[in-house]
């Protein structure tokens, strides 16, 4: 089996300090977050940004900062949010491929997420997938349920994305699919043979979700964007500890975990390392 | 097994008169499609309206004349769009209940839909609940993907739906789950036991989901709102020709077709026969 | 989608005539059945013998003159069970491969079945497998249950059975894996690419699993030897009034029905019907 | 979810000093390797016995003096073999009973097993579970696959065997179903609500199968009966060994282990552990 990637998402756009004194929010402490989850084991940063209050944003200069940071530290992998949030500007969203990350999600459709909506009309897949192209993004196809698969191949039919194609598969969102084994199963088996995958469960499925994609060949992503509970009632107090236990478990079970240049080769990044 | 109740959708929002010149658009047409599929065996019709144009429409008029004209021919069970088509105001589409028809689909969570959105959110759907209940109109649980299923528990947690529930599977939309048997199999065995369900082929899937809801268990829906070929590059001229070979086929394969009666048993639907 | 094959198989080993008094027996009743069966729209006649009293038999002078018979009547492809029954000698078993009819049946492995056990050890396993190799026989492999289909990788995996592999799931007999249409998914999933697959539903099972294999892209077997009712309490009369009823709902679903040559094309009999 | 149950299997039928220079062969030896492996964390142990040459057996004596050197030393549940291996005698396998375990298996049907031929006849599993009831001991149903557990439900139909069921999955014996996460969750999907279940992993698929169990809340069995790696190339010296592993794999994935009274709430064993 191939060795395991570790992504580690330390902010995202949902969780907030009401839910985890610990998250990380200014660059500096993401890039810490990282940089510690990296010696961890991660060998690839999921990058959100967050404004001055703390709120979700897909500012440009943030993005940068924080990349640089990271950068100054580390050779992580980094993969950039191409969302932000739940209502974000779509300029703005596209915007992000200008940094030309490695890597960077793509949410391969439109979901209720929570109490809200979460569009990507087909237009913007499109624009998106193009600005990719231009800046040599790899995507990370993010699916919440079976439909976005299809709209992914829907994209590769119109030859805006290319196979080798990477899936994140996102279990336990409310209005997406449900973080069960048999769920997961049916999209692993949905997806193109020559396909890679990672998956993530959120909030309490986090760990069940991830031993499955250690034990089935598929890869995983922790941390406080899905997370913030390292066990029942109890806070993790950095991501680190997340992928920490990560490490212990693929070992466990004999999967040994990539570095970064492992990770790159599994992927096909072709790692212009263009992040200006 | 039980009987096979048979919905027909004769209209919809999506088909066109240039998709195939035996759409029924008018009030009158539609219920003349009604009738003749109600004697070929039909015993829910689905209905949409559209407006002078024929584009999709939630006019409350409209709906009560195509109403009216149905049941000066026939006692087949009345099914009220409640989403209209894509982009139509909540306002309106809330305002159908008011019609107090037996039953009403219930598009459960929002989804790319083609080269648009599909939106109904979270609070919507938690309105157009409390709507049903007001007027006592049971919901059929439209579920284009395997969260939406999970969307309608999060409702009936809430109390704003009750078991047991229906559900309406709508397989190959562009953005929702494909039309594979596999597929169908996934999401019947995600359903709460006690529900009763039924199935929708999108285009040149109609016939195969069909044919397997009558093998499943489950029940169908046949007509042009979601298929005008009859067969590869044959359009059917009525809708009756789906409901015929649906009673056909069920009949070879020993299962007998549900009159409104019976049907009005299956579905739980308490028939205060209230549709002004 | 490719066209259906329809095999029948006439006789079998457990039907007697207790369970019907129409079940075909001897050589001359047997090559009737196919014939009609045959013009009704059947390709492939897998065939049965019997002893005079009636019981399972792998007597070599009467598969001889049953074949004799069949080919004095029609082109129809022979299909030989390498079986007979649930206790024959093993010797005889193999020695009907010497016929060299262009298609037989491997039952790949072991199980009980109704209150017996079924028994291909491994070692018989390989020599059948020669012996089919030897007379230029293509195996038809019979899966009971899941595990069965890896005996026949094995047997791949030592050069002895070549692949497109034809497999013929029969689902439904106590002691096997039990006729349900996610049970059947299970088994299509689980087979090589590129390999042809058939159903045969037991008793009460064998219409919807026949359906489920015209839906499904597979092949169908109907006849006495795996049912002997048309319908609820009625008994089928002739093997051909199943292949007739196949033919039709194979029509009402658009599929196609394959000829014999069709059918060889399909299953790459590339033998020339040398039966002796 | 319920505590995980380990069950340690030291020695088996099928494994030899060839295998494994730790494999425990002699009463005393097992009876150590069982001691370890309950201090590990094991609360059932399933034995097995052998002849002087190491051969397997039902030798009814070798089963008291196991036991007897077991209870001695701690209060483990026993579960005994009702095989004892490929072709021992019935008369022998049934008179097991007489020692009236807390738990005893019952191989639910017959298969290829290796090169040989695994046989439980339907007159012999009826005959072993009138016997158990006798002796109150409690049915292990051990599926190796689909099919035995229909046999299972044939018993239970016939009032043989009583819910709720205890079934333990065998997966990755040549001749059965194949070791795969998806044909484990196939099984789960098959069984009774309100059965449990444990999953046995055969040589390298032990780890994932255990791990799965874990997850999808099942149980687990480990030891040299099924397996002789501790890792690649790295055979395991103790059953202990693999006992300690699964306990950190749990702990890391927050499910607890029960101890050997949680394990008989667990089972509903009603029986006080009277072997004699
Ligand atoms: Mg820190
Ligand atoms: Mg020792
Ligand atoms: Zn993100
Ligand atoms: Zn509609
Ligand atoms: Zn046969
Ligand atoms: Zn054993």
């Amino acid at each position: 089996m191939e060795k395991l990637i570790i992504t580690v998402a330390t902010t995202g756009a949902v969780t907030t300090r009401d839910n985890s004194p610990y998250l990380p929010i200014t660059p500096e402490e993401i890039a810490n977050e990282v940089f510690d989850s990296y010696n961890a084991g991660a060998s690839i940063a999921h990058i959100h940004v967050r404004d001055e209050k703390g709120n979700p944003s897909m500012d440009f200069e943030k993005f940068q900062e924080t990349v640089e940071r990271i950068k100054d530290k580390c050779d992580i992998i980094i993969n950039l949010t191409s969302s932000g949030g739940l209502n974000l500007e779509e300029e703005e969203r596209l915007k992000v491929c200008e940094l030309a990350p490695e890597f960077a999600s793509l949410d391969a459709g439109s979901m209720n997420f929570g109490p809200s909506v979460f569009i990507n009309s087909p237009p913007f897949l499109e624009k998106l997938s193009n600005n990719m192209n231009e800046y040599n993004v790899k995507p990370e196809i993010e699916v919440f349920d079976t439909g976005m698969i299809n709209n992914a191949l829907m994209l590769a039919k119109k030859g805006l994305i290319k196979p080798p194609f990477h899936f994140q598969f996102v279990l336990g969102v409310p209005g997406g699919m449900t973080a069960t084994p048999k769920n997961l199963i049916h999209l692993v088996d949905s997806i193109p043979s020559g396909s890679t995958w990672s998956v993530i469960g959120i909030g309490k499925h986090q760990l069940a979700m991830n031993t499955l994609g250690i034990v089935l060949g598929g890869h995983v992503r922790v941390g406080m964007e899905d997370n913030v509970f390292y066990k029942k009632d109890e806070l993790a107090k950095t991501n680190a500890q997340f992928v920490e236990r990560i490490v212990r478990i693929s070992g466990e079970l004999g999967r040994e975990v990539a570095d970064v240049n492992e990770t790159r080769k599994i992927l096909g990044l072709n790692h212009v390392g263009v992040v200006k």
